[in-house]
């Protein structure tokens, strides 16, 4: 499938249009474009502008209400639940995880945690948004159930990642994971590559490995069974019961202490319900917070710099690989696929915008046969 | 090789008075034994008796030192970092898992970060001191390197558990994994058991997948390289970078808030280094606490519950198996391995402790073949 690459500029500015066109104040259009474009900056392509189309589809269906105020509804000097009222869930995240960030700052911890909101990108853009105030960041959020937990036949659980990032030189430490073995993101992709998925991440619907990632992700959407393995697979010997661990730490975070919907209620009919958590600690509660800086840039380094397995040039830290694509991707422009370009040409033709404003002469082709979704 | 069982009060009289022996008060020999016990209660045979040669090991040689008072060097109302003073892993770890439960029920959250440590056990044992009292226990160390970096071929990171532990009904969920494939202690398992290991789990010191304990083992000990795959194997495909992620974060909560040791420079010479981290948090932070726990309940029943995979029976959630292992101990005895037997032989030779007074008659089988390490 084709790919070709766009300036940063013209995928912003198309994205701040768009969400504009869509309802969003100047202001939010810019916090959603930001979270967007950061995760195709960094290099996750699956929830960058590959994901636009939910977003296009939630709003159109209403399950991403537009006009919806995040309302805090319980709140102590450390701690906040804040009820998203089914608003957009970048712009619940940015609220809450500058709640938490203020808590932090004022008394060391902030912890909040988040019901009735909806997909809100990557977890990562939360966390560096702390680690860009000199604090570590942690964020979670659950999905639609897309895990099936270790022995199971049925998703009970979202790909529900765990992010966090703390300030280093000469990169901060950024980590952002799902607690599966992949993201649906990962299998939307191969869909639209048309590529069989690798084994040890998918599951039919009797929990049975599968590298078939239309009839996968078609058993996910219409709840039929099978999902995505939990980080270490599908059996105990390889820890599968470990990623499933994560994936309710995750879970405890976000939708249990916000009494909020579990994975396995989100995302039915026209309800998101996604729930997310967001720490901020000031590491100034644990001493120097330079020298814990220095000590975990001292850290990073040695990793970097230690012995290589045969085969391999490099080691890299966490955060090293999305600093070096967003030089490449400022430089060189952001691909996008082709399948996408259709969805964002989609987009256009919905909200009466001029396609070729953005990207001039280029066609997208359509191919029918892929599999669409529900998305 | 031969298992044998022993009533779970023999086996606490015998560490009851083996500590004391080695000069702690009872209170402290109490929690030490209770810390050790627990772990084999719960089935973790690998954390419990099976360990206790390396704290004999590690008081002979002076890098556990029985007199330490583990000192509080830096304190907020939400925080604090606490100097081991090269005590007893176990007992520096009670107190401070205490702080920081003292501090989320004055503060709603306690974090303390610990250097200067030993082993302290198993990582649940600590979360479950939280989780008694009604809070979310969360508790991390580092180790010894043993988990290889994603690409590398030198052991960088410890283990790494992460532990978490939250009240819930029948079953409180505990959750207790290190960050790597396995632990060490299943490595040592399967070299006593004479048995080459899973795929999947360890590295040669080239970086190579690697089934040979003995091998694996003598180069972790001799720091030549090799060592445990983290979560997710040892390809980015399946998640390695994730494993290794969530090691980091173990790291950070351990040895870089408290600015003690990376997990690459613990148990050299005689000195073990080793950190912790504890988080407490108080649900009543976020609403009421009966309701956040009759939702976590009903969330875990459910996946109970669930649909299972073909040819499994059952799906469990963390923290069932635990409870069910110690109903099944405290019935019909803790089984213990020959090799181990012989290693609790020795040391009460050491202590002029008589071997017979709790195991009678039974003499285990000195097998001299299997490679005893640096332990």
């Amino acid at each position: 499938m084709a790919y070709l690459n766009w300036k940063h500029e013209t995928l912003q500015q198309l994205c701040l249009d768009a969400f504009q066109k869509f309802g969003f104040t100047e202001e939010n259009a810019q916090i959603i474009t930001d979270v967007l474009l950061l995760s195709d900056l960094y290099g996750i392509e699956s929830h960058g502008m590959q994901r636009l189309v939910r977003y296009h589809k939630g709003i159109e269906k209403g399950m991403i209400k537009i006009d919806a105020e995040p309302e805090v509804v319980f709140e102590t000097p450390v701690s906040a639940v804040i009820d998203g009222h089914d608003g957009m869930g970048q712009l619940i995240g940015y609220k809450a995880m500058n709640i938490a960030i203020n808590k932090a700052k004022e008394n060391g911890v902030g912890i909040v945690s988040v019901r009735n909101s909806n997909h809100y990108g990557i977890a990562g853009y939360y966390a560096k948004l702390a680690c860009d105030e000199g604090l570590i960041g942690l964020s979670f959020t659950n999905s639609e159930a897309i895990m099936v937990p270790t022995f199971g036949r049925l998703a009970m659980l979202g790909s529900n990642p765990i992010a966090c990032a703390m300030p280093a030189d000469p990169y901060d430490f950024f980590f952002d994971a799902s607690t599966t073995v992949v993201t649906r993101g990962k299998l939307e992709m191969y869909n639209k590559m048309k590529k069989p998925l690798p084994e040890g991440w998918a599951l039919d619907k009797n929990g049975h490995d599968s590298v078939d990632a239309p009839d996968v992700l078609a058993n996910i959407i219409a709840k039929n069974g099978g999902g995505i393995m939990p980080l270490g697979g599908s059996g105990e010997l390889t820890g599968s019961h470990k990623g499933y661990g994560f994936g309710m730490i995750c879970e405890i975070f976000t939708s249990i202490l916000s009494l909020g919907m579990t994975s396995n209620y989100c995302m039915q009919g026209t309800k998101g319900g996604i729930c997310h958590g967001f720490i901020a600690i000031d590491p100034s509660c644990f001493g120097d917070a330079n020298l814990i800086k220095e000590h975990l840039s001292a850290y990073l380094n040695e990793l970097r710099e230690a012995p290589k397995a045969d085969g391999k040039d490099r080691i890299y830290t966490h955060g090293e690989k999305e600093i070096k694509s967003m030089e490449d991707k400022i430089e060189n422009g952001i691909p996008v696929n082709e399948n996408t370009m259709i969805e964002i040409l989609d987009m256009c033709n919905y909200l009466n915008m001029d396609f070729s404003k953005y990207f001039g002469n280029y066609t997208p082709v359509r191919e029918t046969e892929v599999f669409k979704g529900n998305y």
